[in-house]
């Protein structure tokens, strides 16, 4: 493409919020998709959470816990004293404050002059980025001026493990330890001892003349520099760590200790400034595989969109089959960490068609874990493989056992999702499906497909109920949680159907595989698939129709907080026709080709004053749909309020971690929606539909092994790419065959 | 006595300062001996340490981490949101501050006025106390009013089980609810399941028209309140909680549940102002068996002995024999909660001569812990019994492997006292016999006693190394711990002697312990005990004087904090002729008709500049040896720093917890300086001394099972008693007998 890229977006925090501490922590994550470091202050506040966390590093604190990604030591944390006032913005006066997070590279940055309650006045500067690669090294800088009066300094950092997951700790303190009078290292282990982390951090001051001391006490491992700030002169000290964890079935390094020193010298010698221009370089590389750009005439589009890329990356474990991506990234401790089919449904198709080979990654994640899913099914009573609803490291079920409570006895109210929201099979079925729909990886279709299918489609042989002939799914959860134990769950009997046929098309009708088929086979034919009524509206389930409707307006206000729960006990909601997030419409989504455009629509309009959105999940989904089905007006409004579940002006959007699944739907909305993308039928599929105020849409698209940059106005689609090899396109509904460059005028 | 008690002193603290919040959270920790809670305001800040503690509660985290007191789930915290804004008095203006704590009866009062920095005016008032008795019960009350503006408001408080002990985390939350649609409960477990803790607490609000909702997540289980504060209107929230556990052992009551709602319940109906008045009562009738008056010109001097009172009572575990005083008592998480030889030697004379059974108690927790003593001696291989150097729950060492980073090396310091620092075995025998003296217990004399001072006497004798025919003790650490690994320090080597001495005192001169009579006697002749030189100075030990000195001004400047081993590391401070605390002078503490005055004022001229009292056993003791010795221009300001190293000005003084051993040093001072008291040889004496500003000085004693009343003034030594039996005691060098009173006129 001849045209620049647009400049990136920068994500300013409007000003110092103590109430919007923990928001802007979570957004301003630096990560790398090994590494997640949340965007605390240096200085502490009361509600401030840190968080550092590793992919793949979780433990149970105890038998009766769950699972949970490790809120590991911290080094973020550092103390500063000018005289005897430790700073802080809660005190003194805030002359001006300018913190932004650059996601081009994913570098936070803070700059502030401050007037300290004693009427000093200094400024401040830092700034903090996780390295693209080496993945396990951390830079920061703070540079500190005394701008009105000579003030003695105190800092104190170094690595804090008195850090919890809200209380529950998982690491012993193995060792602690100065190495070579210069750099503090820790090493931590679980108390089964099958982990470890090695963290070793480097401080440099720029003034000789500090006065430096060491303490190990109580968890933590101190320097402190004790020296005198002159009027005018920065001070700066430069902390560059280097984070190095063993995973369960690694092999420890020999000299670990010595060994990650060795690694953190290098870094140490470069600086600051150096190791930032290193990794940009790195971002640099990367982005043209992954950015999109919109020509909108509200800035907010484009940063939504950045800040969904960068996280989109930082979040995801590319480097390891063996973690996937946990629903609150790398960004806190929501959720434990713990996977769900966010992953395979909400993120994947956009790793898929921009690097195909951590779509690859994140599926091999799930057949690697066959086994457990396999031994779950069992112990349900089941053929086949039961994902467990929630996986970490081991692919065992990690759902808690207890959610809220019960606001009419007291009690806390179990979680049933473990037990009965099953169509997670499916959604790895229907994930697998259209990796090979958009790369035709014949390797991977010959192994991990086939087994992945026959295995998701055995349990959905085993998983039904005859009822005068047909075959029913009962008890099962849709995606829409606020509905339990409900018979024919739309959604769910049809990704189910999809499943079954998926596998009766790709395994091979050999004896080895008769026994699905001749199933499968029969499962298909009297399979109950939900229909339409009179007025086209397709029953979510069995009993949906059934129950009462009530005016939701007051929690749809409050989307995301559920609110409901707090009037309603779950059970209670359970009874009435209230979704929790897009149902049937997840189905349109999906499996779009099923259903004609005048059902669709019939239920979106049913549906939607039915769905609270009290999960991520929904918002961007009813956008795409209705996108899709011509409903402009609907799309545009639902997906802007997609794109803020977390950048929005909620000061708690987003305490406890990004929504992952949500800033995979950022993407899923401006590609599959504005543009119309489709792939899941193995013919690549654009009907762009562009909002009103967006002058242009450009993104690069990896398909079937191609690099295409495609472009979208209002009056044209133009695709190009590099080879001659010809490719065919459905444009809004008629196929198009190109070699290197496609130009196509777009009706109105 | 007729003249009536002098007020009650109040502890103030001198306004709102955030570096002062631990030191004064520590002093204000509410107690019964039982439980002892922080005195942490409501709202949070950063540094503030909670802390709630019950004895004996002890934890392991994980097997390389040393048992430690858990540090329970917080109940004090309150968060309080006048609208959106949270209070905090690092925010807004703070117009009027006082903040209280009652001795008398451990009650912790605040009261201010505050400006929200959105200009709300608002009075908040809040106390607390835990119950005498019953001691499981705990009371709160918070009153705000809105002075200038209404006001919406939302006050949250519950149970918060994120609290850690520095990051480790002892307890599983096994259940929580809501219970009775009122009442927050949470019974939270040990992993091992030995030990449980049942928290129930009822909050009522004032007022009725709020709405109550609740939540249980990330360990903590909160009730929410909404209301509106109208100007002018106060409302008050009580909190109401019983705090009850089961240690190892106990057998847990059917339906701990509801059997402790049931014991909350009558408290609840009493509400805070009833509950006050009979917590009250129960201290009043226990004050006059524990007050020490003086009539000083500084109310300092009465503060702290009320202080000192106050916190003996609610540090010792009088109602259970399976747990003794901790280092910190329960008011903090500092040195884990373990029992030292402060417990023997620094607060058992007070309990002796106050509450003898609660003396006798402390003694029994050694008695039963004589097997893991004996353990640990045959494993050290010794004889007899070597009790752990600290102790918690079961008896065994729990001295942590390390402690400070050597500035050399980078490493951690070994911490050797439990290798080396035995005398504590002539310790625990020095007050069991202590104990015979007081009290002439006859029964605990054939039983506890003998054991006790059998097992201790075989150490000894065990414990020897033959040079030229004298029996020496090597490699050991007196109570100086800046001299470790030193043969024949004096304190040892004489307490040794005079342990086995008392064993073949009072074990009868059987077959059964002939043995030990045999040993003890050859010991005892050939035993080394360090003599004077010719300046009359007594060697600390055999190397001590060979050893250079050094200036120890500036690190006297700032006893308490080891800052020498900021400048040396532990084994160069070794190799000088530098004292953490007293040595020698304990030991004419403890044995001073041993030693001539001479002798005595000699070595105290020698030791006392080379002695930084980084140790908070020392100033009291060198305070009381000087007054012994007429020494009395350094006995006040000594007994005046030693009553300050928790109350004084500086900041942190005890952020960790009191000095639980310096504490019952103020009793000390008073009692056993100023007053002279002795009974270690079976005499009662008494030799007043009172210092030149102190008019009178009153206090009770408990001696042989009679209840005196002392009164001492310049002039005159007055002391009665209730009943005929005649009694003798040594004033100043001679003998009185006596019946109901004595009044003796005082020489100057």
């Amino acid at each position: 493409m001849t045209s620049p890229s647009a400049p990136f977006s920068v994500l300013c925090e409007p000003g110092f919020n103590p109430h919007q501490l923990n928001k802007y922590a979570t957004l301003m994550t630096c990560g790398n998709g090994y590494l997640g470091i949340r965007g605390g202050h240096e200085e502490a506040y009361t509600d401030q959470v840190r968080g550092m966390f590793v992919a793949g590093f979780y433990h149970r604190a105890t038998p009766d816990e769950v699972t949970e990604l490790v809120n590991l030591p911290d080094i973020t944390g550092c103390k500063i004293e000018f005289g005897n006032t430790p700073f802080s913005l809660l005190a003194g006066k805030l002359l001006s404050y300018r913190r932004e997070f650059h996601p081009e590279l994913g570098e936070l940055c803070r700059e502030l002059i401050w007037q300290s309650p004693e009427g000093g006045l200094f400024s401040l500067k830092s700034a903090r980025f996780v390295a693209r690669a080496p993945q396990q090294l951390v830079a920061a800088t703070l540079t500190l001026t005394a701008l009105d009066q000579e003030t003695p300094l105190r800092l104190t950092t170094g690595i804090d493990a008195t850090q919890t997951n809200s209380g529950r700790q998982h690491l012993t303190e193995a060792s602690v330890r100065v190495m070579h009078q210069h750099t503090l290292q820790g090493c931590y282990r679980t108390p089964e001892g099958d982990m470890a982390l090695m963290i070793s951090s480097h401080c440099r001051l720029s003034s000789d003349d500090a006065r430096i001391s060491y303490a190990a006490k109580n968890r933590q491992l101190n320097q402190q520099f004790s020296t005198t700030l002159r009027v005018g002169v920065p001070l700066t000290l430069e902390k560059i760590s280097w984070v190095d964890v063993c995973l369960p079935g690694d092999a420890e390094p020999e000299n670990w200790d010595e060994h990650c020193l060795a690694q953190l010298a290098p870094q140490v010698e470069q600086g600051y400034a150096a190791l930032r221009a290193a990794s940009l370089q790195q971002w640099q590389r990367w982005w043209p595989q992954a950015r999109v750009e919109v020509g909108s005439s509200d800035p907010f589009d484009q940063l939504a969109l950045d800040m969904s890329a960068y996280h989109l990356a930082a979040m995801t474990p590319a480097h390891d089959e063996r973690c996937s991506v946990a629903a609150k990234g790398l960004t806190g401790e929501g959720y434990k960490g713990h996977v769900f089919w966010d992953t395979d449904i909400f993120i994947l198709p956009y790793h898929l068609l921009t690097r195909p080979e951590t779509a690859r990654a994140l599926l091999r994640y799930r057949y690697h874990r066959l086994p457990q899913a396999q031994q779950k099914a069992a112990r349900c009573g089941y053929e086949g493989a039961l994902f467990p609803w929630e996986s970490a490291f081991t692919g065992d079920e990690e759902t808690p056992a207890f959610g809220l409570i019960n606001i009419r006895t007291g009690l806390r109210q179990p979680v049933a999702s473990a037990l009965a929201e099953h169509h997670l099979v499916a959604d790895i079925a229907y994930a697998a499906v259209g990796y090979l729909q958009a790369t035709g990886d014949a390797q991977f279709q010959a192994t991990e497909t086939q087994a992945l299918l026959k295995a998701c489609a055995l349990f959905w042989l085993s998983r039904t109920t005859e009822v005068n002939g047909r075959l029913e799914l009962h008890d099962v959860i849709g995606p829409d949680e606020y509905t339990e134990h409900i018979n024919n769950n739309a959604y769910t009997n049809y990704l189910a159907h999809y499943c079954v046929a998926q596998a009766l098309h790709y395994l091979p009708d050999t004896p080895e595989h008769e026994d699905v088929h001749t199933r499968g086979r029969d499962f298909l034919a009297r399979c109950v698939l939900p229909q339409p009524d009179n007025e086209r509206v397709i029953p979510q389930d069995d009993s949906f129709f059934s129950k009462p409707t009530i005016d939701l307006t007051r929690y749809q206000a409050k989307a995301g907080t559920q609110s409901i729960l707090l009037d309603y006990s779950r059970a209670e909601v359970n009874e009435m026709q209230i979704l929790k997030q897009a149902d049937l419409i997840m189905l349109f989504f999906l499996l779009p080709s099923l259903f004609s455009r005048e059902v669709q629509r019939a239920n979106l309009d049913y549906y939607l004053p039915r769905t609270i959105h009290d999960s991520s999940l929904s918002k961007a989904i009813y956008a795409i749909v209705a996108c899709r089905n011509g409903m402009a007006d609907l799309a545009w409004p639902l997906y802007r309020e997609a794109m803020a579940i977390d950048l929005g002006p909620e000061p708690h959007s987003c305490d406890d971690g990004i929504h992952a699944a949500a800033t995979g739907a950022i993407w899923l909305g401006a590609i599959m929606g504005f543009a119309g993308l489709e792939y899941q039928e193995g013919q690549l599929v654009l009907s762009p539909r562009l909002p009103p105020h967006w002058k242009t849409l450009r993104f690069p698209l990896c398909w079937r092994g191609e690099q295409l940059q495609v472009s979208i106005s209002h009056q044209q689609l133009q695709i190009e790419k590099a080879n001659d090899a010809p490719l065919s396109i459905c444009v809004h509904g008629t196929l198009h065959s190109f070699t290197r460059r496609l130009v196509l005028a777009l009706e109105h």
